[in-house]
């Protein structure tokens, strides 16, 4: 017995996908995915039309897509992130339905739930045996984990591997497992590994981000969280990753013996799993080589399935065991909201992932942002999108100051008595209208081009379509 | 944020458990488990009843059910094996409702699919966090695997994990995550350890058994599956231990590479993997101090659940990839129908756990079986209960005879070219009452008390009452 279908063309066929029905995708291998693309083809030259695409992330390589929507083969768009090539073409307003945006743990929630269900999901797989058993640790395409695509693989009425290193049966330490998989697809090549490595994951040589990144590890020193036991997850942008270089020699200087590492995981979490900082990092997506190396070898670096990670329909995930996590924001109110998903003009160009997951399970979730960027305020009076709900933001750390959110008293006051410079977020605007000028609001238009569905369920905001200023 | 709980007391009035529902547990303590009685008697004392218990299999030390099913505390049991001391009594008809055996496969789809729902699910852990990851690999009552708790942490409602040593949070690689887990409990001990451990992990030294088993390695050979790649599983009996023993030597003289062992595992199947017979092994249950050493140090010893196992609902599971497995049976009948659940008077002294799954899945299922025990002929005309259908059983070998399953008429011309004794499954049956006589067949009640459901989901057999000789 063997699950081998001969091509993707013959799974699709043999899956029942038809009109009107739902499939999944992960982004586990990033900017380098070529399997959505070859997927949707076939789909498409097949004439099936008006689908669900639900991905946990998209990326500039899936910019084909665009194709797909203008034509009708897909009308609804359900993701947690979505990188600026497609971002812009949906703000344009091409898409009848708007786009369902959710978070890294909601989209699980949902899944598993019932609330979006998946009649045919198609996981790119790095290695995987005849019977579906299959693993992002090993093969030429690997990734590391494949956190997202097991719930995908759980829920899915049909499940597709697709795999272009073909294992012998039993495949060890499978992160999916046969029991849930109908075919396997064997293809030349399911990614082009100088993309499914991001090259975000470089610490920022930028003063003001390495400044920042100091006051960012104080501010966790003081927090009183800094102990043995201690649990963290940072983001993979420049001045994130130097806060976790400044707190791994924190750590090491001050013996500190941490519990766990967790979220996207980069070499610089492994430096520190290595170095004794912590006793093992849950891994739910591995950033760079290094990650991917050392979930292959090392016991204690574990992958964790995205409900594991930060499903709020999970009698616990991970982040609801979180201390701290540093978090970014391309715009922040003064009520600590949080925007990710659209620049200041109004237009797509991200989504929340796992920024709203942590930020509600973490004891202490700090944004780390320069005051502005491209003469633009980060700080302002009204978020464009509310990402994420100021209510679960503790602290904000920029170059000027560092306001923390009233509602956490506590946090102040230790801040405060460690001697760190403390403003309040109004003062932080002010400071940042001074460098750059009162943005003028964008003008959008009236047409709802994505829904922010919060972890909850809850609608947390609408965005609206970009306008072109020769139109107005 | 901690899942902890006081005591059992507490985490049953937390639980919700109330009257006529359903609890489930696992059997990997096995002789040594303290927790079902620890649990049943703290849900007595609260004046709960009616319940159903749901239990992959029940041994000798669980003897103190009677007294719950006497008092009305549990009313249906639904369990998978049954050791003689509670067989005799549900043999006697001490239950108003039948007792539900189904085989290990059966029981994981049955609470996958809902068809046997489980309110609470109450599970013995080695070694939990505070969260409710827990492993069965490490802590002084280890067990190894927890491959039959996976499903009930996956479906019940409600879930208590009970251990005696709390590990620090994350747990690392637990078999149950805390996706599932609602209470952590602490207790001074799970388990006996002597009991854990199966005492029955030894060859036989018995003569015939040993005939029996080079017959049986024999067969094996001459079948054409023992090849690079092969699979196998045996049980934990001396004669299929001795089985196991000499198939490694023909292994090994031959270089032959097998890809997997499964099942419960012994030591036996571990040497053979650290000798290089096999790739991998796939442990749904450990049998011994051994295999629970191998499964926690050893990568390529692999915990498996009992849907991963054997489930008929999985969308394929290992048994489906299995090339040989050696049973053993109390009773078989000319149509190759195997009773592994009554001793020859008719009494419960077992069940099928995996037998009927693994036949039905592997390409060769081989019985091995003297032609009699205690002078009771074991081949007869037909067998008091049909616990795996003779369509699924190809051979059976004795200490008389080698016989195969006309069904598979391939396999009978195979083992004549290669010069074994091949005989009529009659034939055998005639020396078998020519050697104990012809058995007089047990008078046995008129009430049902336990029925047989077939992996697939029906009705195969229904155990009748036994019937003291004095009260005839």
């Amino acid at each position: 017995m063997s699950k081998l279908t001969h091509s993707i063309r013959d799974a699709i066929l043999n899956s029942g996908l038809s009109d009107s029905m739902s499939i999944s995708f992960h982004h586990h291998l990033r900017n380098g995915d070529r399997v959505l693309n070859m997927v949707m083809d076939e789909i498409a030259a097949l004439g099936i039309r008006d689908l669900t695409v639900n991905a946990s992330s998209l990326f500039d390589v899936h910019a084909p897509l665009k194709e797909h929507i203008l034509n009708g083969v897909v009308t609804t768009l359900q993701t947690d992130y979505m990188s600026r090539e497609l971002g812009q073409f949906i703000s344009q307003g091409n898409m009848r339905t708007p786009v369902q945006f959710r978070t890294h743990g909601g989209r699980a929630a949902d899944i598993e739930s019932g609330a979006t269900p998946i009649d045919v999901a198609f996981i790119a797989a790095p290695a995987s045996d005849c019977m579906g058993n299959c693993t992002g640790k090993f093969g030429r395409s690997a990734c590391g984990s494949l956190g997202y695509a097991i719930v995908d693989a759980q829920s899915a009425r049909h499940v597709v591997i697709i795999t272009d290193e073909l294992a012998r049966y039993p495949l060890c330490d499978p992160s999916i497992s046969e029991t849930c998989v109908d075919q396997v697809v064997a293809v030349d090549s399911i990614g082009d590994p100088a993309g499914i490595v991001s090259g975000t994951t470089k610490i920022t040589r930028d003063p003001v981000g390495l400044a920042m990144a100091l006051d960012a590890v104080e501010v966790i020193k003081a927090s009183g969280l800094l102990k043995d036991g201690f649990s963290f997850q940072t983001g993979a942008g420049g001045a994130s990753l130097a806060a976790a270089s400044y707190l791994r020699s924190a750590m090491l200087k001050d013996g500190i013996h941490g519990s766990f590492g967790l979220g996207g995981i980069t070499g610089f979490l492994v430096d520190m799993l290595n170095d004794g900082c912590f006793e093992s990092l849950l891994d739910v997506q591995c950033f760079d080589l290094k990650a991917v190396e050392s979930i292959r070898s090392n016991p204690k670096h574990q992958e964790i399935s995205a409900a594991r990670y930060a499903s709020p329909r999970a009698k616990s995930s991970a982040v609801s065991s979180l201390d701290v996590v540093i978090l970014g924001a391309t715009q922040i109110d003064c009520d600590f909201n949080v925007n990710v998903h659209t620049d200041s003009t109004g237009c797509i160009i991200g989504g929340s992932g796992g920024h709203s997951d942590t930020a509600a399970g973490a004891k202490l979730a700090m944004i780390i942002a320069p005051l502005s960027r491209a003469r633009l305020p980060i700080v302002t009076d009204e978020v464009l999108c509310k990402s994420t709900p100021g209510s679960t933001i503790d602290v904000l750390v920029t170059q000027k100051g560092i306001a923390v959110n009233p509602a956490n008293a506590e946090l102040k006051r230790r801040l405060i008595d460690a001697g760190l410079h403390c403003v309040d977020i109004r003062e932080l605007k002010a400071m940042a209208e001074k460098l750059s000028g009162v943005p003028e609001r964008p003008v959008l238009g009236d047409k709802p081009v994505a829904s922010v569905i919060s972890r909850d369920g809850s609608l947390l905001d609408t965005i609206y379509n970009t306008v072109e200023v020769a139109q107005r």
